[in-house]
């Protein structure tokens, strides 16, 4: 491996400047960067990744910053990864919740990096994942993955993550609107945050009855069910209870070994994808493509023999 | 051209059933479906397409069918694309709202098609597109694509369409909650449905806000902001009205034909990128990919080592 602008040995011993480095220089597929992964894959200590995601809106920043504490007090290194939605046409991220964060930033056992997320393609789920491997090499026992979006990035998340919590507020509404969001299935526990509001209860009763209509027996993770208040702290402690044993029933049955194993097929489908993607489309191909632009517009050439002057073309 | 399971005719010459058959076959990529579309490519009309998106329950299908009556009031034949979010974990589309769309389903002048979104890799966009062709190849002068979802599907929305409309309520935060899904930029025409609401006014004044904000000339197109009580009707005259506008200031200013060439441009792209893919991943492939997935999660292998093993094998 040539030479890096950072230390690998800091950032396996869990110097945060260096690991920021790191975490910069895969980013932006800095040159050597796969090299790079490939040392950092090989030293993972089994750190464990959480998920936490859901409308904008429901406190899911708090959350995050609240079970960092929390986990930090039990003597846990913890790793925040917070994706904030970037808007593809300007470029620019949105940040806000984020500020809220810096308190805890200077925590020596709490590091936070915040993302963009990049255009289509996984971009998102790439780096999420590449970037929490990075953590886990660093020595950080436990990954929040925070996404502040709707849509795409909860799936992406999902698929970085071991377990994925899914946070939403009393709001007569909020549940049909994650139903629909998809967001019910990719949830192994559920928070009711802001629970002093009214409905709380109501919001509890209706994901119960959306559970119960699915299919299962004892092997199944019934996904467990909070009612927090994360601003006064109320309940995160409930949560830490139920990750552990949504761990232990996953390892008891198997399961997190299966979900990793699909993580990682995924992971190797997108590096395949984007190497292929990237040696495709050089100079002389992207030339044939603009300047037929015109011509499609204009009727002269359909997109489909186009397609086959691409794929011919030596 | 081999035999179609349809009269590739009666397509062209508006028949409702010929045409869900034809797009059915599409959706399904069925054998002979990019000789289709190639066909269908040539015979395009100059249909106008019509994007209608923003957060659930700001009355989209309500929107979408007003506009859908008012635009055949007119004269003119209207089709409707409405893209269901899909749950990748079920496979299950959530419908609800398309049911009240039934009673216009029936005019002669108006075919409408819910379609499932179908994963990541720009499945959703790319069928868009291509159904939009069918109906305009068919003679449906105006093309509403109307998404439910959030997220990702809104960029695919406006990568399909001419004109694109952002629907929003009037309660406090869902400007706010645009902004941050990058609705903002997309939008053309602002509505704010549901304006006899307390705080429409207040709505429109934020996205006023935001608006001047933004460099502008005398060529930039200014989004319209209109309040629309949908259930009702009323405004919709108003949204045919900006959309006419916005159509007449891109003509003049050369930007319908450049939107048009970045939408081609992508659709190039995804062809081709799903064209390589497709050639790449044979059994082979597949069979490397599986059998070392073990280990993967054993440290035995790196994804980057087994990346080069599948690009390297012949």
């Amino acid at each position: 491996m040539g030479s890096l602008p950072f230390s690998i040995n800091e950032v396996l011993s869990g110097e945060k400047r260096s690991i920021a480095k790191a975490i910069t220089f895969v980013e932006n597929e800095e040159k050597g960067y796969l090299e790079f992964l490939n040392e950092i894959y090989k030293k993972r200590k089994n750190g464990y990744r959480i998920g936490i995601t859901g409308p904008p809106g429901a406190g899911k920043s708090t959350i995050t910053s609240k079970l960092a504490i929390l986990y930090k007090d039990f003597g846990f290194r913890v790793g925040i990864i917070a994706v904030d939605p970037t808007s593809p046409f300007t470029g620019g991220a949105l940040l806000g919740d984020r500020v809220r964060m810096s308190a805890i930033e200077l925590d020596p056992n709490i590091f936070i990096r915040s993302m963009a997320s990049r255009g289509s393609l996984g971009g998102l789920s790439k780096s999420t994942r590449e970037v929490s491997d990075v953590l886990d090499a660093a020595g950080f026992e436990i990954i929040l993955l925070e996404t502040v979006g709707v849509g795409q990035s909860e799936l992406d998340i999902v698929r970085a993550a071991d377990t994925t919590i899914v946070t939403l507020v009393p709001e007569s509404g909020d549940v049909i609107q994650a139903m629909k969001a998809g967001l019910m299935e990719i949830a192994d526990i559920f928070l009711i945050n802001k629970s002093d509001r009214p409905g709380s209860e109501q919001a509890v009763m209706s994901i119960q009855t959306i559970l119960g209509l699915r299919d299962h027996d004892e092997t199944t993770w019934i996904p467990k069910i909070i009612k927090t208040i994360a601003t006064d702290g109320k309940g995160v402690e409930n949560i830490i209870s139920a990750v552990s044993e949504h761990k232990n029933k996953m390892e008891k049955e198997g399961s997190l070994q299966k979900r990793r194993i699909d993580r990682e097929k995924e992971r190797i489908e997108e590096l395949v994808n984007q190497n292929l993607l990237n040696n495709f489309w050089d100079e002389k191909k992207k030339n044939i493509l603009n300047s037929n632009l015109e011509n499609l517009i204009e009727n002269k050439i359909t997109p489909y023999e186009l397609l086959n002057r691409l794929v011919n073309e030596k």
